[in-house]
């Protein structure tokens, strides 16, 4: 078909972010071409926030049809943690007509060569950056975030994240060149000479297992890597986390179609109530490549069982602050409580167990016991989280019926330090909203001695629980940090000491465990949030993930380089 | 302890060198810093042709103390296909004493930083390259090899191949930078600044399983890749290829020690016969990275197995080449024989496999038959090894009895075309040296039709042994290629062709199975041949291989990174 959009018009207008992009991941300096701000949009083509809001409401009740070859059925029954039944359908696939239908497009896409496949994406990014505003509700009424943070985390931090991977992808492909002459000497005689050349090659179709929580944030690094290395991509989206990534694979396939390409090189496969289809498609020969956002429980299947794919595994972990000491008592207080909060404690990045000497800490207000910090982290909480619209701001929606229930166990788990409440949400009354709970364990206590403490603090209670522990020493804290990494994963390690003895063994743990630490933060920067073309999330290196979003790691295996020479 | 080479030094001696690297492997263009002749060495430090010969003659019948911990006992036993007896005797692990051991000295490995970890590898490989003679007898007396290719490949290409691993190792982890300052403007209130280190980390300890044939060539890409990314080295050589590996884990641990770092970070795990220690090392938790050549079955096993791994695997496979049409019968025919020769064809590269249409193939000449392309291919084998000492420099000796057996049962496939010869050896009478065997085989005649001749061409028969497959058309020869990259996996490909439409076909179906084609080879350059820093060994992307040497997926998931940031 006659391109809409040519690779001369998509390069002139997006290679010169991609040069960016380029630069952003060498320095690690601040950049983002995707701004945070509600109100920068309306402007340029992009939606302003009524708009968004208008777009949003029509997608609800409606089909979504994207066209997709194999399509046997219409299934979709999403309810909003808000309360409200979104009601949109979506195709349902017999993936041995989508599967087939999919790779029709791969030579094509694979000769368009790296820089094309990389200005095809970019395009993708912008026109979903241009419907931000409609993605904003798409991601909170899924995921159950607060409007703001459905806004920022799902649309331009996601955004960021799919950029950085581009990048990543694209500067992987090129540093073999396309063609080499290669002339070696043989003394007298001629010297040998031949013409190389060498093509990046997709492995087959990448199967992206989208999550709940971050349908886009954590969908768009794997999506966007496989797609810009060449690869085919079908997204299988978390039953109840739909639409966001519905919308993103019919963006992406307007656009390839525009730029000459076949749709079917992206596609959707979602599925009816209980069909498990994740499972299937993961170990269908033609699935090469897998990335999944999860339970550790799935993302073990997967490594064990996706033998023939490579499988990037986003799983869950435990995640430890170590609280020693402060010359800012109240900016870690604030900054804590504000982590604790964040999402109800619903992120793969929010601490869990707050490691306290049970001796006490010391401040610049002078020394704090265990019990006098936790109390006043309660308060910081408490007070953060007073007013009940700004608590719902910062809140959201419990995401689903688990982690209530998670939440309401915990209360059980020791003393309660900070108890949790319920939030009325004027807007939304059915959306289930709850302050986080802290409560009090002992590190010294373990199961043997007929406690509990251990069992509750060594494992994952994603959603608002805290445990406050309390340990004989920081090299108490130290030990148990290692082991928790060891044994059970971190996305994320925060410490608060002003005493460079146990800040270098917490960096010490960290590096060994290999674990990213965020180090005595008291301000607006907190533990759970990275930053694209700068942090890494995860590290790739403990059980929490075995990638670590976004390094060369991530994107050098998506693909490979086949060499002709003569 | 005091460092008798200071980073200082090494790196004024040897940071030119990696520059170079690091520019040859983006360009691909020739480059190598290790001379290929013998006459190049016996000045400047390195050992001449005698001096090599003689420090071979004095290892014979040696005890090579590692000075490794946890040695409980000494083995070898190691007869040379030549014949002799080495009767050198290495030590015997505990590894419950040199596993832990190895782990000591990682952190000031770590904390080395890249670029001194390469400067500290480019002088271990400076120091072998000095000893190439040396190790030209030590390979040529493990692997069979003639002594010019165990020189060669032995030596200067197996240096490359290490060197070309370092320089991806150092690019890799350099791409992100040791700090960062990142400042996000907030608008009208003050930015949020934050002071990131990122450092690489080791997995842990790597496993190098050594091969038979190319001890060096194999092992030197995953010792080197994963030495340069911080990881301590296990090499476990082939219980009959020992002294190569053995030798170069002794001159590692030398620089080491003189470096200033713990010699334990490289140590050998040779075995006692029948001990099978690969597969109690390849799952022990230490263990965290593992790179193996050799057969698919323990490739396989390790890839499955082995989970607490990166796996790194060169399998066997069957290689193909198509012989469609030339312009140069005579140079074709030439090149051919040279790489069915060429170490009895006991590489991995070897084509296994010629598909020459029944029809016959077009040349300069006019048209030649299915049968005069075999009857003058066999004529010029005949030709290259009809002069026994030439025979012999080629030839080598058969490594072990089981490629002998297989050579002898290759006769009972079907017509022999060419009958395999013994060669004396005047020097070793003892060696086995034969020449190849090429067998007629038929590609339509499948074994349901009462013949076995697809069981015979489909399966890999490693050593002297090739199958001239009489085939429908080009087309079928293209289909059969296909067929046998996909399900056996392919190291190389090889085709002749002047016709612009083969050619395509052929580099498609190349390009889909992701298999690495040299095209119409008629002069110095041989199918089985790959020069480091230009072409690629493997591709990854089909069974024969999961990683290809080198690139960076070879060296991305070695090492992690870790940030802290505050």
């Amino acid at each position: 078909m006659a391109a809409e959009l040519t690779a001369h018009e998509l390069t002139a207008q997006h290679r010169p972010t991609l040069d960016q992009a380029l630069e952003a991941i060498r320095t690690r300096a601040y950049w983002s071409p995707h701004p945070e701000h509600p109100k920068a949009y309306g402007e340029n083509g992009s939606l302003s926030m009524a708009e968004g809001k208008a777009a949003f409401d029509a997608l609800l009740g409606s089909r979504l049809d994207l066209g997709q070859p194999g399509t046997d059925d219409w299934v979709g029954g999403e309810t909003s943690p808000y309360g409200i039944e979104l009601g949109v359908t979506y195709p349902h696939a017999d993936v041995d007509v989508l599967l087939p239908a999919m790779r029709a497009g791969q030579r094509a896409w694979r000769d368009a060569g790296a820089e094309t496949r990389a200005m095809v994406c970019l395009e993708i990014l912008k026109r979903i950056a241009d419907r931000t505003h409609e993605f904003a509700h798409a991601v909170m009424h899924t995921s159950g975030q607060a409007f703001m943070m459905a806004f920022q985390a799902g649309g331009p931090h996601a955004q960021d994240r799919g950029l950085e991977a581009v990048a990543y992808a694209y500067a992987e492909q090129v540093r073999t060149p396309d063609t080499a002459e290669w002339t070696k000497p043989q003394g007298k005689r001629d010297p040998l000479a031949m013409t190389k050349q060498f093509t990046p090659v997709p492995r087959g179709i990448a199967l992206v297992i989208g999550c709940n929580t971050f349908p886009t944030w954590n969908g768009y690094p794997g999506l966007f890597a496989s797609l810009a290395t060449g690869n085919a991509v079908l997204v299988k989206p978390h039953p109840r986390a739909v639409l966001p990534l519905a919308l993103t694979v019919q963006v992406a396939r307007e656009v390839l179609a525009e730029a000459g390409f076949d749709p079917n090189l992206v596609a959707l496969a979602a599925e009816r109530p209980g069909e498990g289809i994740a499972k299937t498609l993961a170990v269908r020969p033609e699935i090469r490549i897998i990335d999944y956002t999860g339970s550790t429980a799935f993302g073990d299947w997967l490594e064990t069982h996706a033998r023939q794919a490579q499988v990037y595994t986003e799983k869950a972990g435990v995640n430890t602050v170590i609280v020693e000491s402060t010359d800012d008592y109240k900016g870690m207080l604030s900054n804590l409580a504000f982590s604790l909060s964040l999402y109800s404690g619903q992120m793969c990045t929010t601490p869990q167990n707050l490691l306290i000497p049970r001796d006490g800490i010391r401040t610049e207000e002078g020394s704090k016991s265990y019990d006098e910090v936790v109390a006043d982290l309660a308060r910081s909480v408490d007070g953060l989280l007073g007013d009940d619209a700004r608590a719902n701001g910062l809140l959201g929606a419990i995401v689903n019926p688990d982690v209530k229930a998670r939440l309401e166990a915990a209360a059980g788990l020791g003393e309660v330090a900070l108890a949790s409440r319920e939030v009325g949400n004027p807007e939304f009354p059915d959306a289930v909203v709850r302050t986080p709970v802290i409560v009090k364990l002992d590190g010294a206590r373990k199961y043997w001695e007929g406690a509990d403490d251990e069992a509750a603090y060594m494992n994952e209670c994603f959603g608002p629980v805290s445990f406050a522990v309390a340990v004989d020493s920081a090299g108490d804290a130290v030990e148990l940090l290692r082991r928790t990494v060891r044994e059970k994963g971190a996305m994320t390690v925060g410490a608060y000491t002003t005493d460079e003895v146990v800040e270098e063994a917490v960096r010490e743990a960290c590096l060994e465990e290999c674990a990213q630490l965020s180090l005595n933060l008291t301000g607006g920067v907190y533990v759970n949030q990275t930053a694209a073309f700068s942090d890494f999330h995860g590290s790739g290196g403990n059980p929490a993930a075995n990638a670590a979003l976004c390094d060369g790691g991530f994107v050098a295996n998506r693909f490979r380089v086949v060499e002709v020479r003569r």
